[in-house]
Protein backbone atom coordinates (compact mmCIF):
# COMPACT_ATOMS: atom_id res chain seq x y z
CA UNK A 1 0.00 0.00 0.00
CA UNK A 2 0.69 3.49 -1.22
CA UNK A 3 2.15 6.19 1.89
CA UNK A 4 -0.11 7.95 3.12
CA UNK A 5 0.20 11.93 2.23
CA UNK A 6 0.00 14.81 4.63
CA UNK A 7 -3.45 15.71 3.38
CA UNK A 8 -5.05 12.53 4.42
CA UNK A 9 -2.72 12.10 7.55
CA UNK A 10 -4.71 15.23 8.52
CA UNK A 11 -8.18 13.91 7.61
CA UNK A 12 -7.51 11.46 9.89
CA UNK A 13 -6.50 13.17 12.90
CA UNK A 14 -9.43 15.86 12.56
CA UNK A 15 -11.68 12.58 12.82
CA UNK A 16 -10.78 11.48 15.99
CA UNK A 17 -11.90 15.36 17.45
CA UNK A 18 -15.10 15.41 19.67
CA UNK A 19 -17.58 16.70 17.27
CA UNK A 20 -16.28 15.66 13.70
CA UNK A 21 -16.40 12.50 12.09
CA UNK A 22 -14.70 11.58 8.61
CA UNK A 23 -16.99 13.66 6.45
CA UNK A 24 -16.88 16.66 8.65
CA UNK A 25 -13.13 16.24 8.57
CA UNK A 26 -12.76 15.79 5.27
CA UNK A 27 -14.74 19.60 4.69
CA UNK A 28 -12.86 21.09 7.24
CA UNK A 29 -9.31 20.37 6.28
CA UNK A 30 -10.41 21.34 2.66
CA UNK A 31 -11.72 24.69 4.66
CA UNK A 32 -8.22 24.81 6.23
CA UNK A 33 -6.25 24.20 2.82
CA UNK A 34 -8.13 26.84 1.17
CA UNK A 35 -7.64 29.48 3.96
CA UNK A 36 -3.48 28.36 4.75
CA UNK A 37 -2.38 31.65 5.15
CA UNK A 38 -5.55 33.21 7.47
CA UNK A 39 -6.46 29.99 8.86
CA UNK A 40 -4.22 26.85 8.79
CA UNK A 41 -0.52 28.29 9.33
CA UNK A 42 -1.84 30.02 12.82
CA UNK A 43 -3.79 27.00 13.37
CA UNK A 44 -0.96 24.80 13.57
CA UNK A 45 1.20 27.40 15.53
CA UNK A 46 -1.39 27.73 18.11
CA UNK A 47 -1.72 23.91 18.42
CA UNK A 48 1.89 23.44 18.87
CA UNK A 49 2.05 26.09 21.34
CA UNK A 50 -0.59 24.83 23.58
CA UNK A 51 0.64 21.30 23.43
CA UNK A 52 4.28 22.55 24.47
CA UNK A 53 2.95 24.59 27.45
CA UNK A 54 -0.97 23.32 28.50
CA UNK A 55 -0.59 21.44 31.80
CA UNK A 56 -2.67 21.34 34.91
CA UNK A 57 -2.45 23.82 37.35
CA UNK A 58 -0.84 22.05 40.29
CA UNK A 59 -3.03 24.04 42.81
CA UNK A 60 -6.95 23.51 41.08
CA UNK A 61 -6.54 21.23 38.32
CA UNK A 62 -7.39 24.39 35.30
CA UNK A 63 -6.04 24.01 32.69
CA UNK A 64 -3.27 26.32 32.39
CA UNK A 65 0.23 27.07 30.40
CA UNK A 66 1.71 27.34 33.58
CA UNK A 67 2.55 25.58 36.87
CA UNK A 68 -0.66 27.96 38.26
CA UNK A 69 -3.17 28.86 36.51
CA UNK A 70 -3.50 32.67 36.36
CA UNK A 71 -6.58 32.63 38.50
CA UNK A 72 -4.26 30.96 41.43
CA UNK A 73 -2.26 33.33 40.81
CA UNK A 74 -4.26 36.36 40.94
CA UNK A 75 -4.21 37.48 44.72
CA UNK A 76 -7.17 39.71 44.05
CA UNK A 77 -9.48 36.36 43.83
CA UNK A 78 -8.10 34.85 47.22
CA UNK A 79 -11.57 36.26 48.58
CA UNK A 80 -11.61 32.72 50.85
CA UNK A 81 -14.17 31.66 48.86
CA UNK A 82 -14.08 28.01 46.63
CA UNK A 83 -15.74 26.91 43.76
CA UNK A 84 -15.94 23.32 43.54
CA UNK A 85 -16.75 21.69 39.86
CA UNK A 86 -16.35 18.66 37.98
CA UNK A 87 -14.16 19.64 35.27
CA UNK A 88 -12.56 22.00 33.51
CA UNK A 89 -15.54 23.06 30.91
CA UNK A 90 -17.30 24.10 33.84
CA UNK A 91 -15.12 26.36 35.26
CA UNK A 92 -14.75 28.36 32.09
CA UNK A 93 -19.06 28.22 31.70
CA UNK A 94 -18.26 29.49 35.32
CA UNK A 95 -15.95 31.91 34.04
CA UNK A 96 -17.98 33.15 31.43
CA UNK A 97 -21.30 34.16 33.51
CA UNK A 98 -18.42 37.05 34.99
CA UNK A 99 -20.10 36.55 38.16
CA UNK A 100 -17.93 34.70 40.79
CA UNK A 101 -14.78 36.24 41.82
CA UNK A 102 -13.43 33.45 44.08
CA UNK A 103 -11.06 30.52 43.07
CA UNK A 104 -12.03 27.30 41.85
CA UNK A 105 -11.32 23.51 42.80
CA UNK A 106 -11.32 21.14 39.76
CA UNK A 107 -12.31 17.41 40.56
CA UNK A 108 -11.81 15.96 37.30
CA UNK A 109 -14.97 13.68 37.48
CA UNK A 110 -17.37 12.60 39.54
CA UNK A 111 -17.16 9.53 42.61
CA UNK A 112 -18.30 6.38 40.35
CA UNK A 113 -17.80 3.02 42.47
CA UNK A 114 -18.47 1.10 38.78
CA UNK A 115 -16.24 2.85 36.89
CA UNK A 116 -13.72 2.45 40.28
CA UNK A 117 -13.22 6.08 40.55
CA UNK A 118 -12.78 7.21 44.50
CA UNK A 119 -11.66 10.27 46.25
CA UNK A 120 -8.13 10.08 45.48
CA UNK A 121 -9.09 9.74 41.95
CA UNK A 122 -10.65 13.16 42.32
CA UNK A 123 -8.58 15.63 44.02
CA UNK A 124 -10.02 15.40 47.00
CA UNK A 125 -7.43 15.09 49.09
CA UNK A 126 -5.69 18.24 47.90
CA UNK A 127 -9.43 20.24 48.14
CA UNK A 128 -9.15 19.42 51.90
CA UNK A 129 -5.21 20.41 51.29
CA UNK A 130 -6.27 24.53 50.45
CA UNK A 131 -9.41 25.11 53.31
CA UNK A 132 -6.11 25.58 56.03
CA UNK A 133 -3.71 26.71 53.06
CA UNK A 134 -5.59 29.58 51.07
CA UNK A 135 -8.01 29.99 54.56
CA UNK A 136 -10.84 29.28 52.84
CA UNK A 137 -14.29 30.31 54.67
CA UNK A 138 -17.13 29.17 51.67
CA UNK A 139 -16.96 26.17 49.32
CA UNK A 140 -19.60 26.32 47.13
CA UNK A 141 -20.66 22.72 45.58
CA UNK A 142 -21.41 24.09 41.78
CA UNK A 143 -21.32 20.04 40.61
CA UNK A 144 -23.34 19.12 37.68
CA UNK A 145 -27.29 18.20 38.55
CA UNK A 146 -26.90 14.80 37.82
CA UNK A 147 -27.43 12.08 39.67
CA UNK A 148 -23.22 11.09 39.88
CA UNK A 149 -22.46 14.95 40.53
CA UNK A 150 -25.35 15.09 43.32
CA UNK A 151 -23.48 11.61 45.45
CA UNK A 152 -20.16 13.51 44.62
CA UNK A 153 -21.42 16.68 46.47
CA UNK A 154 -22.92 14.86 49.60
CA UNK A 155 -19.57 13.37 49.89
CA UNK A 156 -18.01 16.21 49.59
CA UNK A 157 -20.17 17.89 52.21
CA UNK A 158 -19.81 14.95 54.50
CA UNK A 159 -15.97 15.16 54.45
CA UNK A 160 -15.84 19.20 54.90
CA UNK A 161 -19.05 19.46 57.44
CA UNK A 162 -18.14 21.88 60.58
CA UNK A 163 -14.75 22.70 59.01
CA UNK A 164 -16.20 25.63 56.48
CA UNK A 165 -19.71 27.21 55.17
CA UNK A 166 -21.06 25.18 52.51
CA UNK A 167 -23.06 25.97 49.98
CA UNK A 168 -24.74 24.21 45.99
CA UNK A 169 -26.01 26.53 43.28
CA UNK A 170 -29.78 27.22 43.40
CA UNK A 171 -32.03 24.91 41.55
CA UNK A 172 -35.45 26.29 39.44
CA UNK A 173 -36.24 27.38 36.33
CA UNK A 174 -33.35 28.52 33.62
CA UNK A 175 -33.83 32.37 32.67
CA UNK A 176 -35.78 32.03 29.36
CA UNK A 177 -37.45 28.89 30.61
CA UNK A 178 -40.70 27.63 29.48
CA UNK A 179 -42.85 25.80 32.28
CA UNK A 180 -44.44 23.53 29.84
CA UNK A 181 -41.02 22.39 28.57
CA UNK A 182 -39.20 21.83 31.93
CA UNK A 183 -39.31 18.36 33.39
CA UNK A 184 -40.89 17.68 36.71
CA UNK A 185 -37.92 17.69 38.83
CA UNK A 186 -37.07 20.75 38.10
CA UNK A 187 -40.49 21.67 38.54
CA UNK A 188 -40.58 20.27 41.84
CA UNK A 189 -36.99 21.61 42.79
CA UNK A 190 -38.27 25.25 41.90
CA UNK A 191 -41.53 25.24 43.63
CA UNK A 192 -39.69 24.05 47.15
CA UNK A 193 -37.80 26.63 46.70
CA UNK A 194 -40.35 29.56 45.62
CA UNK A 195 -39.16 32.75 47.38
CA UNK A 196 -41.42 35.46 48.28
CA UNK A 197 -42.14 37.59 45.12
CA UNK B 1 -7.63 44.06 28.86
CA UNK B 2 -5.25 41.04 29.25
CA UNK B 3 -3.25 39.43 26.40
CA UNK B 4 -5.20 36.67 25.19
CA UNK B 5 -3.33 33.18 26.43
CA UNK B 6 -2.65 30.64 24.20
CA UNK B 7 -5.40 28.37 25.11
CA UNK B 8 -8.08 31.29 24.07
CA UNK B 9 -6.25 31.79 20.60
CA UNK B 10 -6.66 28.27 19.66
CA UNK B 11 -10.07 27.69 20.95
CA UNK B 12 -11.06 31.11 18.67
CA UNK B 13 -8.82 29.90 15.92
CA UNK B 14 -11.15 26.23 16.07
CA UNK B 15 -14.32 27.79 16.20
CA UNK B 16 -13.54 29.14 12.79
CA UNK B 17 -13.49 25.59 10.97
CA UNK B 18 -16.94 24.76 9.51
CA UNK B 19 -18.93 22.66 11.60
CA UNK B 20 -17.88 23.96 14.95
CA UNK B 21 -19.16 26.61 16.96
CA UNK B 22 -17.67 28.32 20.19
CA UNK B 23 -19.02 25.39 22.42
CA UNK B 24 -17.96 22.32 20.36
CA UNK B 25 -14.48 24.47 19.75
CA UNK B 26 -14.25 24.46 23.57
CA UNK B 27 -14.76 20.94 23.96
CA UNK B 28 -12.47 19.97 21.13
CA UNK B 29 -10.05 22.54 22.58
CA UNK B 30 -9.94 20.87 26.33
CA UNK B 31 -10.18 16.83 24.26
CA UNK B 32 -6.78 17.81 22.64
CA UNK B 33 -5.37 18.98 26.20
CA UNK B 34 -6.23 16.12 27.59
CA UNK B 35 -4.32 14.38 24.59
CA UNK B 36 -1.83 16.03 24.22
CA UNK B 37 0.90 13.97 23.41
CA UNK B 38 -1.29 11.43 20.97
CA UNK B 39 -3.46 13.75 19.39
CA UNK B 40 -2.45 17.23 20.09
CA UNK B 41 1.26 17.42 18.83
CA UNK B 42 1.19 14.89 15.84
CA UNK B 43 -1.90 17.42 14.59
CA UNK B 44 0.24 20.61 15.12
CA UNK B 45 2.84 18.81 13.32
CA UNK B 46 0.09 17.81 10.38
CA UNK B 47 -1.39 20.78 9.68
CA UNK B 48 2.42 22.77 9.53
CA UNK B 49 3.10 20.08 6.99
CA UNK B 50 0.18 20.49 5.38
CA UNK B 51 0.14 24.16 5.52
CA UNK B 52 3.63 23.92 3.92
CA UNK B 53 3.60 21.57 1.22
CA UNK B 54 -0.56 21.69 0.27
CA UNK B 55 -1.33 23.42 -2.78
CA UNK B 56 -3.40 22.96 -6.61
CA UNK B 57 -2.00 20.61 -8.76
CA UNK B 58 -1.35 22.82 -11.52
CA UNK B 59 -3.17 20.11 -14.46
CA UNK B 60 -6.05 19.55 -12.61
CA UNK B 61 -6.65 21.97 -9.73
CA UNK B 62 -6.76 18.96 -7.11
CA UNK B 63 -5.18 19.77 -3.43
CA UNK B 64 -2.19 18.13 -3.94
CA UNK B 65 1.71 18.69 -1.50
CA UNK B 66 3.37 18.49 -4.67
CA UNK B 67 3.49 20.82 -8.34
CA UNK B 68 1.06 17.30 -9.55
CA UNK B 69 -1.08 16.06 -8.22
CA UNK B 70 -0.84 11.99 -7.43
CA UNK B 71 -3.43 10.93 -9.82
CA UNK B 72 -2.06 13.62 -12.80
CA UNK B 73 1.51 12.31 -12.15
CA UNK B 74 0.79 8.41 -12.23
CA UNK B 75 0.28 7.69 -15.70
CA UNK B 76 -1.98 4.47 -15.18
CA UNK B 77 -4.30 7.01 -14.97
CA UNK B 78 -4.25 8.62 -18.37
CA UNK B 79 -6.67 6.23 -20.02
CA UNK B 80 -7.87 9.18 -22.01
CA UNK B 81 -11.03 9.97 -19.68
CA UNK B 82 -11.24 13.02 -17.83
CA UNK B 83 -13.83 13.25 -14.98
CA UNK B 84 -14.88 17.02 -14.62
CA UNK B 85 -16.15 17.58 -10.90
CA UNK B 86 -17.15 20.89 -9.32
CA UNK B 87 -14.70 20.70 -6.68
CA UNK B 88 -12.21 18.97 -4.50
CA UNK B 89 -14.74 17.29 -2.19
CA UNK B 90 -16.37 15.89 -5.07
CA UNK B 91 -12.91 14.31 -6.90
CA UNK B 92 -12.82 12.82 -3.19
CA UNK B 93 -16.16 11.42 -3.06
CA UNK B 94 -15.49 9.89 -6.64
CA UNK B 95 -11.86 8.22 -5.41
CA UNK B 96 -13.64 6.87 -2.36
CA UNK B 97 -16.10 4.42 -4.92
CA UNK B 98 -12.98 3.53 -6.31
CA UNK B 99 -14.72 2.71 -9.78
CA UNK B 100 -13.08 5.60 -11.65
CA UNK B 101 -9.43 4.61 -13.26
CA UNK B 102 -9.01 8.31 -14.97
CA UNK B 103 -8.32 11.77 -14.46
CA UNK B 104 -10.12 14.80 -13.09
CA UNK B 105 -10.36 18.19 -13.85
CA UNK B 106 -12.02 20.29 -10.89
CA UNK B 107 -13.73 23.34 -11.98
CA UNK B 108 -13.32 25.09 -8.64
CA UNK B 109 -17.47 25.87 -8.73
CA UNK B 110 -19.89 26.46 -11.24
CA UNK B 111 -20.65 29.42 -13.43
CA UNK B 112 -22.80 31.58 -12.06
CA UNK B 113 -24.35 35.06 -13.03
CA UNK B 114 -25.20 36.40 -9.65
CA UNK B 115 -21.59 36.02 -8.14
CA UNK B 116 -19.85 37.28 -11.29
CA UNK B 117 -18.40 33.85 -11.96
CA UNK B 118 -17.43 33.06 -15.56
CA UNK B 119 -15.52 30.51 -17.75
CA UNK B 120 -12.60 31.68 -16.90
CA UNK B 121 -12.84 31.77 -13.00
CA UNK B 122 -13.65 28.35 -13.63
CA UNK B 123 -10.13 26.24 -15.01
CA UNK B 124 -12.82 25.68 -18.25
CA UNK B 125 -9.93 27.16 -20.38
CA UNK B 126 -7.61 24.61 -19.05
CA UNK B 127 -9.79 21.69 -19.38
CA UNK B 128 -9.94 22.32 -22.84
CA UNK B 129 -6.24 22.74 -23.30
CA UNK B 130 -5.48 19.18 -21.92
CA UNK B 131 -7.89 17.47 -24.55
CA UNK B 132 -5.37 17.99 -26.44
CA UNK B 133 -2.42 17.28 -24.08
CA UNK B 134 -3.60 14.13 -22.59
CA UNK B 135 -5.33 12.76 -25.94
CA UNK B 136 -8.33 12.98 -23.86
CA UNK B 137 -11.22 10.69 -25.89
CA UNK B 138 -14.31 11.40 -23.28
CA UNK B 139 -15.36 13.68 -20.84
CA UNK B 140 -17.53 12.29 -17.85
CA UNK B 141 -19.34 15.70 -16.44
CA UNK B 142 -19.90 14.55 -13.24
CA UNK B 143 -21.36 18.10 -11.78
CA UNK B 144 -23.74 18.37 -8.72
CA UNK B 145 -27.38 17.51 -10.21
CA UNK B 146 -28.44 21.02 -8.84
CA UNK B 147 -29.14 24.43 -11.25
CA UNK B 148 -25.67 25.87 -11.47
CA UNK B 149 -24.59 22.58 -11.54
CA UNK B 150 -26.27 21.48 -14.49
CA UNK B 151 -26.51 24.94 -16.27
CA UNK B 152 -22.50 24.47 -15.46
CA UNK B 153 -22.36 20.69 -17.83
CA UNK B 154 -24.43 22.24 -20.61
CA UNK B 155 -22.09 25.18 -20.95
CA UNK B 156 -19.12 22.77 -21.21
CA UNK B 157 -20.98 20.33 -23.40
CA UNK B 158 -21.74 23.66 -26.01
CA UNK B 159 -17.56 24.46 -25.64
CA UNK B 160 -16.55 21.25 -26.42
CA UNK B 161 -19.48 19.95 -28.69
CA UNK B 162 -17.68 17.66 -31.58
CA UNK B 163 -14.24 17.31 -30.07
CA UNK B 164 -14.63 14.72 -27.80
CA UNK B 165 -17.48 12.06 -26.79
CA UNK B 166 -19.51 13.40 -23.93
CA UNK B 167 -20.97 11.65 -21.01
CA UNK B 168 -22.72 12.48 -17.93
CA UNK B 169 -23.29 10.34 -14.62
CA UNK B 170 -26.47 8.75 -14.38
CA UNK B 171 -29.52 10.12 -12.32
CA UNK B 172 -31.96 7.78 -10.58
CA UNK B 173 -32.83 6.54 -7.45
CA UNK B 174 -30.18 6.10 -5.03
CA UNK B 175 -28.66 2.46 -3.72
CA UNK B 176 -30.49 1.78 -0.64
CA UNK B 177 -33.22 4.57 -1.24
CA UNK B 178 -36.73 4.25 -0.95
CA UNK B 179 -39.29 5.59 -3.35
CA UNK B 180 -42.07 7.62 -0.57
CA UNK B 181 -38.80 9.31 0.23
CA UNK B 182 -37.36 10.46 -3.07
CA UNK B 183 -38.16 13.64 -4.44
CA UNK B 184 -40.54 14.00 -7.98
CA UNK B 185 -37.45 15.04 -10.08
CA UNK B 186 -35.84 12.11 -9.14
CA UNK B 187 -38.87 9.81 -9.39
CA UNK B 188 -39.27 11.36 -13.19
CA UNK B 189 -35.36 10.89 -13.63
CA UNK B 190 -35.25 7.22 -12.69
CA UNK B 191 -38.77 6.47 -14.87
CA UNK B 192 -36.99 8.17 -18.00
CA UNK B 193 -34.17 5.88 -17.33
CA UNK B 194 -35.58 2.93 -16.92
CA UNK B 195 -33.99 -0.24 -17.88
CA UNK B 196 -35.12 -3.52 -19.30
CA UNK B 197 -35.02 -6.04 -16.24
Amino acid sequence: MREKNPIETLIDLMARLPGLGPRSARRAVLHLIRKRGALLAPLAEAMAQVAATARECLNCGNVSTGDVCPICADEARANGILCVVEDVADLWAMERAQVFRGRYHVLGGTLSALDGIGPDELRIPRLKDRLAAERVTEVILALNATIDGQTTAHYIADQLEGRVALSSLAQGVPIGGELDYLDDGTITAALNARKRF
